[in-house]
């Protein structure tokens, strides 16, 4: 039977998301209600290796749920790729007590934890904190929910322009391996087409589409296209429509960074409530090395090492849906 | 074998919610593309007694998916409760070739069509739209997600000013018969306490609680209401907790109407053009007399007379985390 | 000449409004520019009294521009209306070395600040903080725009309810002395009448209006009200309405104090910012008990006690365009 | 004296912007109550060439104050260049009886009805319709104060990611001539550095500010640039400190179409109902080839071929203000 936790860490790593705040606050009052001490770890992994490793209170995440980005903040880590830097990361833990570890954030994050946790026997629970949805394991990602309204309520204000003056806007989200942002933005917005890593891009089809909706004088008409499309993005598509349909006013806009950041979303919160206070209960049952996601609306529990490398798959009803809606 | 579908009919019943456009748009182009006629009824079953009863066309439902209110307008009609009035609207549907109806809205509409359908063999498809989410069959409703998040940019604000001067508010929420708005928004913006119709308020416990707070100074307190929470909703509340505690700086606020209206969130979108999609296909497959509603993201048929009778249950985890996460 | 000043303090009094903080921030930072310490003085006068004052350095306001309330807060305090409170609050900013106040807040703690700054000889400047707007000598008060786009924000979301039921709506937004903010979003949001506090409520108008608004199907109606209209709010202009014209579908709604947080907009920023700046300025000028508004794009400086006692003139012009509009 | 008109005629020209359907309803209901006639023109100068002309009436401006983009749509019309154009608008005007024109857009569409009334004897009052604001004789332009809003609700979210990470970012805003939105998001959100047309970019000064900063250690950092700015736009200004300093995780975000739409804010619904309303009482008036505009809070009539010419100036002293706000 595992040892009784007693001390255990919080850190946020790879690109942040909104709800990360949410989760730090859950695993922190979590922790203390379970009357275990909760330490918050600065800059992810950098943070272990450079001991910027401080007790957090109750106090210390008061007034946060609502707030965007992290207040532990993140970002890469080199030296924790190293042996070297694994083990002077475990040596800090080691000094303040800490035996275990909750990681907020993507597939990356996890490869390091799963890595880090076999060499060290410090139990990591994952949390899965990622704006792109792209993770197996879980229905929800802490952030999905917030980046996909924010690109809604964007093209929403693109879609006044595009009917005021009859134009094409050729708009491009974040997603570099996923299209599940540009998939949901698309259809909620009632893009024409949306294109998307998963699915192959027919470019004939495409330009035929929007002749169609030239004959028929159908001329507002949005492209969603997610970053990592195959045929390369928002400007390579408006390169060819340009060229094939000179006569259309056509557009890009590249939404870009605005998705990462705002106020999180109501299910964001609680996704990340009801996470952050698992990953809490899951440290003190002795489980280890796990994503804690959700599926059909309950905890659902992944190694480590298998959250990292499996894909959703993308419905193909939806993209029958888009053509059929969007008509 | 039932007889292949030609002309169906649309209508927006009951409390209008955000998200109904979205769905009116889905039936409307989903039939459209499936050389169905779309008949929009006006006015709920107001507009199918006095036969406001007109064509629909691409056109009529561009521009409006990200629109709150529903386009068709919704009523309360007594005259649908008597036999005459139904044997009226059914007259003029026929009139008018209709085979098939979609109703978009809650349980009372529910029981309507379930009336209708059984007294005049007009097949009935029924979308759950209601911001309450009290609905069996369905872990969504059309509208609850943009509620719930417009509950909570509110109460967002109202913390600013309770942070600024120390004070509890006691905020109210719509739910006359259900917690959820109240649970989820409370989770969301960390209340102290949520009451809902399905737990018993114990009053004493809420004035305990208060009183350990102002021990520990933490003087920032909110605590939300459903308004049909047994106790008697947030103004009954706060005439016990100005009695028992004087010196706390006590507010009442009442959010009301604007958790009906806005632009839908992207789920509520998504949500809408599913069912919307899928309430034609099922008229087509001669499917009658059910909701369509989505549990663990599957399509789900409910009876439509067992539709409007059952209720969700609150998950008691939630009740206990609140506890833990507001400490 | 007035001897320099080295040592100044800032603090919010009264009601919070949106954009406190970005006046905080522009005091802090600018008197550091100019080599002042800076002290926050936290809950207003209660702060001085109690000697909750603590040394600001540029850190201290980070990341604050765009948060509602005040990270100083605010509180009343009966003490400071007496002279023993008085007293004790300018031994307490002796002891710090402060020799002039920021006082950002409303015409009740400009009349504190005018007491104390003839008594004691500690300089005050006054920067108009409230959402109401009703201030003699400034165009803008930092928080009315906030203010007035939130109640914006909600009655359109009011407006898809109305709409979709054809109902007469009576929305109470804030102004207990002063139409501003009914004024100025009831017509934003083409409300059909606007009842404010400076203009006498004629209700048989009222009444006839809305009787030639049924006459001609006109059904969507939006009355907006000022919690201290003349006639006694929303609920009592309803009860009236809903004895004449009982045939109305009459719902009311109180926005209350959402309007207080959130955000603040752009101009409350810029307003903030710039008020805070020229407060500083003001205090190393020698200036003493001025309140410091805009007023045709220009500072414009009034006596503390001239600021205290008029009022704006709401334009009759915009009475009439209201009822041109909204015809 | 001038004739008594009778019928008149509102267009929307150039790049649509926010609050153009406020002005629109408000030059239709002001027209009527004056019993004029008055006609919607469509996709601006084209629609008069096309004969794209209807009646308007109440309902036709019903429920769109609230909407951004415009109902009557915008283009550009090459053929209005020519007199040949020209003179076709000038028959359809005249075979619908108008005999005065309201034209909503910037300073191109003014140069262009200037020439118009020049030749054909039509009145035509210009109503400033841009985002930009770069326009003599008004201090405010429809659309301005809701695109500065967007910017700075976009520029927050992009905040929390700079935060969280300790970035630099360099946004682009919309302002090909004019710094007017760069200025105001940028003090709105605290940024280090803005770049406008209006000012000389020195470079040497921008890095070596960001190079003290990096000694300080504060590295989250925020730049605002016009897309106008004259060395060249966001991303030039990103390679060049992407070279001298390396270090820096340095990201560059092109805001975008964004700014133009949206749901217009309450001054830009104010001043568009406004201007719209003085709009029709100005062409009863007899006046004709005015941009009317806002100065110091009274209407301001500019002749159309003046309106065109004159830029505002940037204040010094807000320059001043943002290096010591963000110091």
């Amino acid at each position: 039977m595992d040892k009784k936790v007693t001390k255990i860490g919080v850190l946020t790593s790879g690109g942040d998301s909104p709800g990360m705040n949410a989760a730090i606050r859950a695993v922190v009052r979590t922790g203390l209600y379970n009357n275990l001490e909760v330490f918050g770890i600065t800059r992810g992994y950098m943070g272990m290796i450079d001991d910027d490793i401080v007790p957090m209170h109750s106090r210390s995440v008061a007034n946060i749920i609502q707030r965007g980005g992290t207040i532990l903040k993140s970002a890469r880590c080199k030296e924790f790729y190293e042996f070297e830097g694994r083990k002077k990361a475990y040596e800090n833990l080691r000094k303040h007590g800490i035996e275990g570890l909750v990681v907020i954030g993507g597939d990356g994050s996890f490869r390091g934890a799963q890595k880090f946790a076999t060499e060290f026997d410090i139990p990591c629970i994952g949390l899965p904190g990622t704006i792109d949805k792209d993770m197996a394991g879980t229905d929800f990602t802490i952030g999905f929910d917030t980046a996909v309204n924010t690109a809604v309520e964007a093209i929403d204000k693109i879609r006044d322009t595009a009917d005021a003056h009859d134009r094409l806007f050729i708009i491009e989200v974040m997603g570099r391996d996923s299209g599940y942002i540009a998939l949901h933005s698309g259809i909620a917005t009632g893009a024409e087409n949306i294109l998307i890593p998963e699915a192959k891009t027919n470019i004939e089809d495409l330009i035929a589409s929007l002749e169609d909706k030239q004959r028929r004088k159908k001329l507002v008409n949005l492209i969603v296209v997610a970053e990592g499309d195959e045929f390369g993005g928002a400007e390579e598509v408006a390169k060819v429509v340009r060229q094939r349909l000179p006569d259309m006013d056509t557009r890009v806009c590249i939404l870009g960074h605005i998705q990462r950041g705002g106020s999180p979303s109501c299910i964001d919160r609680l996704v990340a409530s009801r996470l952050g206070y698992a990953a809490v209960e899951a440290l003190m049952e002795g489980r280890h090395n796990v994503m804690i996601g959700i599926i059909n609306n309950k905890l659902h529990y992944t190694p480590l090492d298998l959250a990292v490398k499996a894909k959703q798959k993308i419905d193909k009803e939806w993209l029958k849906i888009v053509k059929i809606l969007a008509s």
